[in-house]
């Protein structure tokens, strides 16, 4: 935590092991929490989106933060997604999780109705008038209502309670402007990356952390360039990135998110399960082949052991720098198509 | 519908009126579905789009579809909008509905998640291999992940269940493309737009029907229409189509979807309340506005009497034609900067 | 041409046939002007997108229209595409082509930077002050700056020699929304539609005609189209639209435009030379399956004869109902990818 | 330039000064290239997009670049825009300017039609095999086909001539993506920014330089901002970014790009007359308020004089901080709104 109470480091959107039935993998998500905590993630944070919230019931969600709330026993912060159908809902989920001790809770933008800035900002100021716990506003204009820098900053300037913004855009400029907006009037208010890819150059623009799903597979990595990075060695901070950035897009671009990071997880002795989106028979044989890339990459950093065949001679990294540059385009056509991109 | 037993028509996606306490106004559900029936449309829409289903809980979807299935009484069919947050709740939601007695359900295709079409079909097969009921696939790629031709195709070529495709892309080469790839195999698969904007051409390019909004305002247009289209007396269709055009636009550029809706339907009699999503002050005024130029709009067709005040000289086309041609542009700037456009 | 002036019928916006040297090939295009006159297209369009003006130099450019000018003799109206680098070039051209005897002149909107509407209504407004001959609007929002309802109806208003506008974007809402806002105070203005996937459907929601890529090839279906169209045989109409579309789509989506297009008019006995786009290996690959495919399908219809190994059994039109649609979605992806989707 | 060859600085894309006539004002010109070169740009960029290369013919662009090699007179490296409309006259424009002695030339992906990946790749092929000149790509999505990263892999690895890419993408994952394919085989090759708002955070990532519209502005903010930088003087960098973001998104998004950047060089002293993209009068009131804005924004930073009114209390700061960003809003839906978003 920032001296002046600044929300700060690396919080984990953590993803949620299931059993074979499809249910909450209780234990594990406790044995999956503690390590992460073990391995120097600043914080928790359930019912993310690489936590599918939106795949789990709202019993499942409140669960879910149960589960890591009695589990992390104030070891770490826990930022609590909250989001529900509608502002009453939601509300009574910020209370809920206030009630567990969460440090704040972050609620997305509204989805499926792409709403405008004026829209964005009643729904947030009706929240943050209702809610009894800080409330760091979650901005992923790719799946969800872009929350604007006019809109964040009114909100900021009005609303006590809302603390942070974590922004999924990877937007850096954008960053700025925000920060530009709100730390005049708001020196206590944080600024939080989702964006893995530009963990780097995003805490050298200023920002304070990231919500960083790289950071459910390898902890390691992600607390290594937080430091590097915030103790201003460049060039080695530079190399992290560019291998976390490899990873990042291998676990992100070849199959639905977040199955590349359940998968990765699984490499890491995590017993995640099948994900609650169906697969058809062709995803799953890409799932396998991204495992074993996945498996090479995670061998290359030590973490893991290479697959039984080995790893392609020449190394992963060629492998990563030629595969992945192409999957990537691949991807990215894909985005587009979906309208995304 | 069909000697085939093809879905065809228009269905209404109906709103659903609230209390002053934001719950389910059940009265005034009941009297605006029998309103409905009676001005001619083909059948009721529960849990579309319109109804706003992601703002009500799961208690509250079903309760919508109960009360109109007990209201409707066998009158017209219901297509009832079935999606959950998974396959499983999905299912659950699909037996209740065939339990009460619908025709067939809608869903939607996975949202928030932009996923790709691997995806889309597992989710839908999977679905499809579960139902109790016929299934009407429902593609809006605005808000939702795309259904693309070839998953339409596949979907309808191995699924039964599968009996129909809800688009709202507006999109009529596309339309074709489907029908196309679909009929020959599935002559019962039936094809409706949800795009008011291109009802005719979209009936004269081969659609079965439609299930559209305005519908829900102006039934009486929206079947006159219809049945103008189907008989081909392609002028009078043609004058109807912009007349339509020009108030859907009104309701649909100016205000945050459904809210010109509601809006309208609250002109022609029905206390809607006020919607789940906050208002900012400045979106109240601007609401009022749209209020009035709907008025006119309305009493120009002589469904509603003119505003105390009266409308513009030289008329609302007039008015209608002048501003809301700017407003549509500002409106898809805003789509565009919303990064649906 | 309409009873009170206005642009009417099917322009074809002709490819420009190229000789070994990659120079003009005057002569075939003298041949392929007649042929398309001889089969009944309405009007020419040289220097249209199909027509590749941005690959030729200003003098290359001029040369096209005097030979086409030249070759039709007044047989048909001519429609000159006359954009330079900038407003005082333009208008050079438009008073080289006035002194050809063209009908009007096409202008696209400036591409390259992407202009707001007030800069688009100042280009346009700008060369209608200064050019001697009528002037047609290209709106083609895929490629170049859009030009919305507002401006168009802006510069109908106000500039007596802006006669008519060509539209690329198969929106067929949107050309409503134009020809509400422009046909009231000018009933001699014209609506063209670019888009071949829509050309029935935008004839019976108001349109003048086409200026269509597809009749540079199959000039006898989109003549027929046309007239089937316009006599109301709505059935027969549908019929000639889908195989249309199907045959569109494969031009268009396999292959860079109008390399889909040259590839046909060869198939229909014209030397169209090798394009000014340098090709790839597997781009060159790529176009030879599609000229197999091209010719099946314009087999089908009696055009050509089949390839000498035959067609696949079953029929052109399965291929085209299962191949197309699959590269359809590609195509889109890949259009998404470029950012244009 | 870098030990190894590489290009390396602030390049900058120099604006064209024109004469009341409309044509170029030679001297003006001669005297804006000796002012950049004192205040310390590394090189000059004629016939970039901020030099509006596409509004200006063939001669006019071939005068630009010799007028500019002889007043630089060895004095810094010249890189010069060489796209014309097609491979073969692109190719004698590089013949050109390889005879006036530029270090190298930019050349733009394929515009207006909007072309996939091969066949960007076989247009640079071609290119790169016939010049006699360095070849730096010029990556531009907003405006031109993308050049994607498996592409620039392909021409780094094949064509000894491709010695470096411009990016105006501001995508800093995909930069890092393009120098990890690349580098391994090509560590003479050169990775310049062209998005100012984000110059400190591309080179911290890796980049080379930039091509910066903002230099030919401020180019001693531009030239403080690199060396602060590549000194790891982060804090301070941080802040001249933060400063260069305020002003370069007044300039990019009050107007038309590039007149926000020729009001800002005219503030400097240089009679850059009116741009040949014709203005509405709206646009003209507006550039003049922008005007405003600029000189207080200069002002605060010394380099001009306030406007005689003088600035806003509590400082451009304020004003740049609270209206730009609502401007910022404002512009990203008219980019959207033209496709571009």
């Amino acid at each position: 935590m920032h001296a002046n109470g600044r929300l700060e480091g690396i919080f984990t959107p953590n993803l949620v092991p299931l059993d074979s039935a499809g249910a909450i993998n209780e234990s594990e998500l406790r044995r999956y929490v503690d390590w992460l905590i073990d391995k120097g993630v600043h914080g928790l944070y359930p019912n993310g989106s690489t936590g599918e919230f939106t795949r789990f019931t709202v019993e499942e969600r409140r669960r879910i933060v149960e589960i890591i709330a009695d589990q992390v026993a104030g070891r770490v912060p826990i930022l609590a997604g909250a989001a529900e159908a509608n502002v009453a809902e939601t509300v009574r989920a910020c209370e809920y999780y206030h009630s567990l001790g969460v440090r704040a809770v972050a609620i997305v933008a509204p989805f499926y109705y792409r709403l405008g800035p004026e829209a964005v900002y009643a729904y947030f100021r009706e929240i943050a008038r209702h809610t009894p716990v800080d409330v760091t506003l979650y901005n992923i204009p790719m799946f969800a209502s872009p929350i604007d820098v006019a809109t964040v900053s009114r909100l900021a300037d009005e609303c006590e309670r809302v603390v942070a913004i974590k922004d999924s855009s990877g937007d850096i400029p954008n960053m700025i402007r925000m920060i530009q907006a709100v730390r005049p009037n708001r020196p206590d208010f944080s600024f939080l990356t989702g964006w893995d890819a530009a963990l780097m150059p995003m805490l050298l623009a200023g920002c304070d952390g990231g919500t960083n799903a790289s950071s459910g597979v390898v902890p390691e990595i992600t607390r290594k360039l937080y430091e590097l990075t915030r103790a201003g060695r460049i060039d080695e901070a530079r190399q992290v990135q560019y291998d976390l950035l490899t990873l990042f897009d291998a676990m992100i671009q070849e199959s639905e998110f977040p199955d590349g990071f359940r998968a990765a997880a699984s490499l890491r002795g995590f017993r995640m399960g099948t994900g609650r989106q169906p697969q058809s028979p062709a995803q799953s044989v890409d799932l396998e082949s991204l495992t074993e890339v996945l498996q090479c990459l995670l061998a290359e950093h030590g973490l893991v052991d290479e697959p039984t065949g080995g790893c392609p001679p020449g190394a992963p990294v060629e492998l990563a720098g030629v595969e992945i540059s192409s999957i990537v385009d691949n991807v990215l056509a894909e985005l587009g198509r979906r309208g995304v991109g």
